[in-house]
């Protein structure tokens, strides 16, 4: 029962009991593991830092151990969400839509469940509890890759949710972990067994399961984010807004790396920016016009394109709205992009054109995320546009199936002398069959 | 101007205009299109013959031919399609999702068109047509790489569409059309250029499509189409669907190939069915139960997984619904499963657990398809289950943007002593930019 191939098979075989579970079924779980976590915050914590100390032996960058370690916070916005997820409606066997075709035909586009879901994973070991509840709630059952960064914490975590799982009487089998090296390429392989797989790793393994997989794919996209400071905006709300972007959470995927300033506001905004900044230690660097302005580190050309993930800021002047938008479509990862502006013709130019999946007017960057945009959790980021964008909650892990009603009906009487003509009325109304 | 990296970049180029369209922009241009093939039937017969004369020489399949030859129904069709698709509701800058994060901080997901589709096509030249006109109501531009089989065909629709695009004063590069065998592999390289692709071409091509695209592929999926004739059935509507499903176009992916009945009903249901069936001279092949009732051929194994695309059937007897459920989810393509019962339970059960992209109860299999559903045309039927599934309309061509308004927000507000909260309440509301 250890080998990846057996794994597949049980988790397949769980996923039917799991697309019947009913939603209340599924909250009870999901609250059932919520409660297993709130009380035993001390163990995962505990198990927590013997990952943190194994990764400082291994000389883990800031960046990737403040994504290891958990927090007292990091668990309450764990918890809020589960609580949010348990209150949500039921995302399945849901009628998307409802169509007349003709009098006695009608037609019925429902959600289903897509099956069975792969996640791969590295440092981020809370990922594992956010992305088995969305799946359970919609209806999947899942198999983590889990890596070895995290391993001591994402096993209590593992086993949490299988004791909780057992206790509501659902069957334990519906979330699986493996985490040998090996099995990784064993799960690309697996297109008969997984009906989706989803990444959230270094730039190095996304290429290699992008090169290699044959099932659909979701990536965790880079986090490549942007504030455009706009001229005509209220200065003391691009101070805060670009601070909290950059300081409140620098690891994150949708922290802002490359701060874009109109030239007319340059001298007023920088400075007060950069008073502000140098109270967190944040290192700053820019083009030839901003150090004109301030005096700070020369930006590089590879500044436009990195992403820190640290107290690290590269500032770029530009001349116009369009000269931002045209840096951002260039450099952008697509993740997250905003603008500061009192102007709304600007504001409604800037989030029509940037073509990342979050763009935002007035507000911090770090707003784009599933929590915070109510869905309960995202089971990853993809800066992708094929079938999901953005933060992917539970809308992105569920299909649907077309069902027709008839009552004999015949495509040869719409080709007959006097033949039937389709109506294709939409009709308000819930498949009747559910 | 003739390489395929041009013609792309001058596609990407027009993507921009085509997105920017309104929608009476472009119901005009599928009007003017619509007209121009209504009056230019003769020519396009004409041209079509070309290709039919060189295929019959070529001793292309009688499925492939009829595919391939178009007649004045398939044209009414068609033209029926784009007048429905004119009508319809632009399906770009629709409000999916509206939500109130907090007092002044808005969450508004928003349709976008995907960019740019390639579409692979054979020896069925109307879906030049269908899936140009879904690709531009969806905002999208398209290039297409049509096969040698319907070359006069293909040629003379694409310049019906450019001539009616240019009369509309919308830029004719929007839609492309390559034809040299080695675009195909050309096309596949280009993930900077092209952000989805659609193949309707031959198993053969789309196994090398699969294992070269490194580009979001919707695949035409087989027609390996079923109905189930329950025990408890009326009869006269059984005989009926089963004829309509397999003897009115046999050719098309939605044609029943095999029959599953059961014992309970085969020997007053059969006899009825094969006499109907003899009329329109069909091959039946059975299992050994189905022998004992019609004196017929017998079928070996592999007609369970036949798509015979012509006037051939394979019938099977069964146990149980269980039974029928079982022998279809086996050997179903997953494109097009049906059921005649009277029983609503039973039909409620076979469409929850057969895994196909339509289910049909007591009606045709043929209804299963883009025109019928009222979709305008389909630009593909998917049988796989990620981004769209069964037949694709213009929801299929679509991705979405997150936008955010905000009025200064900060996420570090909800990290203080007295914390602010989500509210995450659903609003009803347009996002206010467009």
């Amino acid at each position: 029962m250890n080998s990846v191939t057996d794994k597949l098979q049980s988790v397949r075989h769980a996923s039917r009991a799991v697309s019947a579970l009913s939603c209340e079924e599924k909250d009870t779980v999901i609250k059932a593991v919520a409660k297993k976590i709130d009380h035993s915050r001390d163990a995962i914590l505990s198990e927590n830092q013997k990952d943190v100390e194994l990764a400082k032996k291994a000389k883990m960058s800031k960046a990737g151990l403040h994504l290891l370690e958990l927090t007292q916070n990091k668990i309450n916005d764990l918890l809020y969400g589960m609580q949010e997820l348990a209150s949500m409606e039921d995302p399945i066997h849901q009628t998307l839509k409802s169509v007349e075709l003709n009098e006695g035909l009608e037609l019925y586009c429902v959600s289903y469940p897509l099956g069975v879901i792969g996640v791969v994973f590295e440092n981020i070991p809370e990922v594992l509890i956010q992305v088995c509840l969305l799946c359970l709630k919609s209806g999947n059952a899942v198999i983590f890759k889990g890596g070895k960064e995290s391993m001591h914490t994402q096993h209590i975590l593992f086993s949490l949710v299988q004791e909780a799982s057992e206790e509501c009487k659902v069957t334990k089998e519906w979330v699986a972990l493996v985490d040998a090296k090996q099995d990784l390429k064993k799960l690309l392989d697996q297109q008969e067994h997984l009906d989706l797989l989803i990444t959230r790793v270094s730039q190095k393994t996304t290429k290699l399961i992008s090169d290699r997989a044959k099932i659909p794919v979701l990536h965790q996209g880079r986090g490549l984010c942007h504030v455009y400071v706009d001229d005509e905006c209220d200065v003391d709300m691009a101070v805060k807004v670009c601070y909290d972007s950059k300081c409140q959470n620098p690891a994150a995927g949708n922290a802002l790396e490359t701060l874009v300033v109109h030239k007319a506001i340059a001298a007023t905004f920088l400075p007060r920016l950069r008073d502000m900044l140098s109270m967190a230690n944040v290192r700053l660097l820019g083009d030839d016009a901003v150090l004109k302005v301030l005096g700070i580190e020369h930006a590089t050309h590879k500044d436009w394109g990195a992403e820190y993930n640290d107290l690290v800021l590269s500032i770029t002047i530009v001349e116009s709205i369009d000269d931002a938008i045209g840096h951002i479509n260039q450099y952008s990862s697509k993740h997250t992009d905003g603008i500061v502006t009192k102007d709304k013709h600007k504001a409604k130019k800037f989030m029509q054109h940037v073509d990342s999946a979050s763009v935002l007017w007035n507000c911090s960057t770090l707003f784009s995320d599933g929590y915070r945009y109510g869905l309960g959790g995202d089971a990853v980021v993809s800066t992708g546009k094929f079938h999901a964008r953005g933060p992917v909650g539970m809308e992105g892990l569920v299909t649907y199936k077309w069902k027709v009603i008839g009552n004999g009906n015949l495509v040869s009487d719409y080709y007959v002398e006097e033949p039937k003509k389709f109506t294709h009325k939409m009709i308000d109304k819930r498949y009747p069959l559910e």
